[in-house]
């Protein structure tokens, strides 16, 4: 009897497999070939599933967004504007998943030559944007909205690349206390 | 009469092909076939001047961190220290060349797996927080040293990353402003 494969469970899978790829090798590194060996399956089992390399990048890394989208509201709802800001900024500085970290940096490295993540980059940064400057704005009290959440968006990505630098990891207490420096002297 | 062949201006050169690779494909994308394609050089014409991939690696970052310090200390002589600090972190964050940026981001991704750039990035570092320890603590005036010291190395890593974004690159006045938001909040 055939094993009956849901295709939604199958495409998760794929796209684990891309994330895992990119986080090591960077997305040069993620071919229909690798991703099939990664998974145990035949590149046409693959391509049954997606169309081809540009969609299975896009599924993966809308696998990545979404979760951290839906994480980030998480960490919004129930706590005040002001109260809810500082937690955003900590989750994606501080507590996203290593891995999500590594990808992340592999997806601002490749964009300029991928599309797919390129399109998928600006569509999280609006999204992200908009919500710093809901945040800020409910917060009140803020006459550089704008300028903020540009600020606040250079302190993660550089807590992000703290994290990552793989010759002296920088401990959780070290990587808290930085980021409470920046973000106390912000006023946030 | 055979073309006379200067070995520094050689290695110079394959350096350069060496950084011009990664900053577009990253590290994984250097290999000594490439470089002496980049360099119109058979790879034993390369491998005359280099003893392999790991000498070739180790001789390129040199190159841009060399080019580095040298900058830098140029930028931090002649001023008084609170100055010199400003001047370093602005120069660091905006007025790197551009491939030198994308290559520094490449270098962060790719050293995990390469100990050669693992080890330089390292040394580079302990001199970067060095620099920067001494400047705060001429300065005067903090008790927090070694966390400022963290603080902005995220801002600078952050403004590398925004400047690297490539769906939408910060125009130098949005650049500017963003660093200058972080500076004064620091009291930087």
């Amino acid at each position: 009897m055939p094993r009956t494969v849901d295709p939604d469970a199958r495409r998760a899978e794929l796209c684990d497999a891309v994330l895992g790829i990119a986080a090591t090798e960077g997305f040069d590194g993620v071919t229909i070939r690798r991703v099939a060996a990664a998974t145990g399956a035949s590149t046409s089992a693959v391509t049954h599933y997606v169309s081809g390399r540009a969609e299975l990048l896009r599924l993966a890394v809308r696998t990545l967004i979404d979760r951290r989208r839906a994480h980030l509201r998480g960490v919004a709802d129930d706590r005040e504007p002001a109260g809810a800001l500082r937690a955003v900024v900590e989750w994606s500085a501080l507590d996203a998943d290593a891995r999500d970290h590594q990808v992340w940096l592999a997806v601002v490295v490749a964009a300029p030559r991928e599309p797919v993540l390129r399109d998928e980059l600006a569509d999280f940064n609006s999204w992200w944007d908009a919500l710093l400057a809901d945040l800020l704005r409910a917060a009140g009290g803020r006459d550089d909205v704008a300028v903020l959440v540009d600020a606040l968006g250079v302190v993660v990505d550089g807590m992000i690349m703290a994290g990552l630098q793989s010759d002296a990891p920088w401990a959780p207490e070290r990587r808290g206390a930085a980021l409470d420096r920046l973000l106390t002297a912000l006023g946030v």
